[in-house]
């Protein structure tokens, strides 16, 4: 077992790593860029060490000052979070090349995985419904035209290096498509280094419903049931729940099973989820899969019980998993909000600024984390996530009021700092939503119904 | 349904009651003494009157003004919470009669049970099993020794009218019996305003174990399981846990057995506990009965999923119970440290002040219920109760160490203030509780500890 672990990440995942070692007795090493220095897992880890400037290329995604660090501080595992480091196959192989257990699946793994137009063939081969679509990278603007006259439209072009809803255009019609592709790829050139685009099918009126699996070292893998992460701006999940609401057991049954064998096909190790598109018709198909811990872990964990930053550990170091299959019961229903500073008025463009008040809620079933406190300041360098406010209850309609509750009692102030808790907390209040047949289109029809709403109505009554 | 309730307390419980109402739709209306006009509750209730100065008698206990404020605000319904007016009575008979909903037993109830030596005589007509003690109220010292003689010692003298810790005395030898007796009935006079005591043989080496019940006015009755609340300072409970760790299944199911039948016999209506006093051998006798909500109802609700207030109100309405039996499934354990505003190295005298830093835990399976934020002071006028710090886990190791975590990370800073965060950390890691040996005698077991631990070895040196 690890003594000390060092946490390369930031907010509050960092946060959340720290908290699972520390409940498993372990020594933690925060590493942290100038502009978090003042960070609060700064403070809560055993030890911190200063690896960088802000941008993250420079800190965060430095390997050889991250590597240094662990090297210094005698850390025998690196836990990379999600984002940054957490699903490069050679951060990994580079701890462990170092003789650092890196937290997370092989880099051998990652690498076949990481590629989503590889993955994609790998899983088709399993037997998992995958989308229409290209067999691999797209390399010219001529041969996405004749793939795409094949797949038809709408469809969707995707980084083959992407991720986290970036990298991405969705296509509708023939003359479209050239100036996409090659906006796409210059986009995925400057921000992922890699231009290469894959292409497939796009499911209009889709839910976004994933499978979160977990497989140990020792062949064995289990899945922990399925989440909603429908509601998204952007490309970027707002709102997740667990179970995916409306949608039949069966169909439920068939996804869950479909991630675990995906997940033996490749020889899956650690945390990692199988998102899906989810028809109107209750059709699936394969999206992608993400090797890493997501955003939206904490739902999954209220409805099973089961620790997933734990798992993730307690795996690297050799565990055998602490569950069979048969032990995972899912118990009610967990919603998570991600409440970001940003301004839902202005197209969610980030509002930072210094937190003179931040009190965030509380009582029963009700979750939140977040490394915001109140003195903190919210920076320009990173995401804008402030707080994952997470609620559990017996039934839907329950966790939905809870979630209402919650909410409106969290209480963050500050010079310029505009919040999505009021965005949130309509998005919830959707008749869409609250009888559970939104898509990810909900936000643009909010939107669509937001301007309709502040349109004078003189007209009509004239 | 009530449209709007009011909320007859203060503090964190006075919150919780505005999360459940708010939770169910109903506006809430939060009363509050001149002490705390800038309290939490003041700023989360739909509407806030002010009923009085900070002495409770004027304000908190002042009948009248609570209900005017009722009348004023259209408030069909009252929640008590805990403490304060919540076992009077006359308080239920009087909402009763303004046409307003005491949500609670019914008067009547709390009379036969509010009555410490009828309720024992009830209960062993009903067949729970009760300690050998006066078969009502003691009238004289004289009359104390001939009761003492049959009973025997160690016994405990306690008030009629008392509770939550209050009012109650151990004698050990017949010679300290009349000082004991006289001592106490002063204190009861004074306090409660009722001279009345009664007696009962005392447990040594004892755990304090007690039940939760909630019945409905449909004449159901379930149990939710028991806790134990051995650890307590001044007869204060500090730590409670949920299920009762080292208890054998058969007596867990005969305990909560007999409070079932205990709250049938007695036509329990809302939510009830039943305490146990627990003997080495795991005999168990009935203690007394609370007709209200308990500080650690929590643990219950973390362990069985079921939010104990949203019963009260829903049952105070008419209601048929949620949940039958048979429903009811426990799950996990669940912890609660009382974080007081105390110095526990000086006999846990209260240590209030203006609270600068308040940043309470959070992250998985951590629930914290406070009023206090930063910038809330800390008055001398009320119980110095900070917050709960409740976590779940699927097992007591997983607990313990979560919690450890959790009181770690809790950060309460203020002129003057000092908690009782590092000592609950101290009590938890106790060799006792650890092994779940623990009983009553714990904290006075850690006092003696340290005494020895902070004596010069020189002597034995020498």
């Amino acid at each position: 077992m690890f003594s000390t672990v060092l946490v390369a990440n930031r907010g509050e995942i960092a946060i959340r790593v720290v908290r699972a070692c520390r409940e498993l007795g372990m020594r933690t090493v925060a590493v942290y860029s100038t502009a978090d220095r003042d960070s609060a897992v700064v403070r809560l880890a055993d030890e911190a060490v200063h690896i960088g400037p802000a941008p993250s290329k420079r800190s965060y995604l430095a390997i050889p000052a991250i590597i240094e660090a662990a090297r210094r501080t005698g850390a025998q595992a690196v836990h990379p979070g999600y984002g940054f480091l957490s699903e490069d196959p050679d951060f990994a192989e580079i701890c462990e090349d170092n003789g650092i257990t890196f937290i997370g699946p092989p880099a051998s793994v990652m690498q076949r995985l990481g590629d989503k137009a590889a993955a994609r063939a790998l899983m088709e081969k399993a037997g998992l419904p995958v989308l229409p679509g290209s067999p691999g990278a797209v390399a010219t603007p001529v041969e996405a035209r004749e793939i795409a006259e094949r797949i038809g439209y709408p469809l969707i072009l995707k980084a083959v290096a992407g991720g986290g809803g970036r990298g991405m255009a969705v296509v509708r019609q023939p003359d479209a498509l050239v100036r996409a592709f090659n906006e796409t790829r210059a986009h995925a050139r400057a921000v992922f280094g890699d231009e290469r685009l894959y292409m497939e099918r796009f499911v209009d009126d889709a839910r976004h419903v994933e499978v979160q699996v977990i497989g140990d070292r020792h062949g064995r893998v289990v899945h922990l049931g399925e989440r909603d992460c429908s509601v998204q701006r952007r490309h970027q999940k707002m709102v997740e729940e667990a179970p995916a609401p409306n949608l039949p057991p069966e169909r439920r049954e068939e996804m869950c099973a479909a991630a675990v064998r995906g997940a033996e096909a490749v020889g899956y190790v650690g945390a990692g989820t199988f998102e899906f598109v989810l028809s109107p018709t209750h059709e699936f198909h394969l999206m992608e899969i993400n090797c890493r811990l997501q955003v939206e872990h904490p739902v999954t964990e209220m409805v099973t019980g089961i620790d997933i930053v734990r798992e993730q550990i307690l795996i690297a170091a050799g565990q055998p998993l602490s569950v069979r299959q048969e032990d995972v019961v899912r118990r009610g229903v967990a919603i998570e909000c991600r409440v970001n500073a940003e301004d839902p008025d202005r197209e969610f463009i980030p509002a930072p600024g210094l937190l003179t008040e931040f009190i965030p809620p509380g009582g029963p079933f009700v979750r939140v984390d977040t490394h915001a406190f109140p003195g903190w300041r919210v920076g320009p360098d990173y995401d804008s996530l402030l707080a994952k406010t997470v609620v559990w209850a017996p039934d839907r309609e329950q966790a939905l009021a809870r979630m209402d509750r919650a909410l409106g009692e969290f209480r963050v102030t500050g010079e310029g700092v505009r919040t999505t808790l009021g965005f949130l907390r309509r998005a919830l209040a959707h008749p869409d939503f609250r009888s559970a047949t939104h898509t990810t289109g909900l936000i643009g029809t909010m939107s669509a119904e937001s301007v309709t709403r502040h349109q004078p109505v003189r007209a009509a009554e004239e």
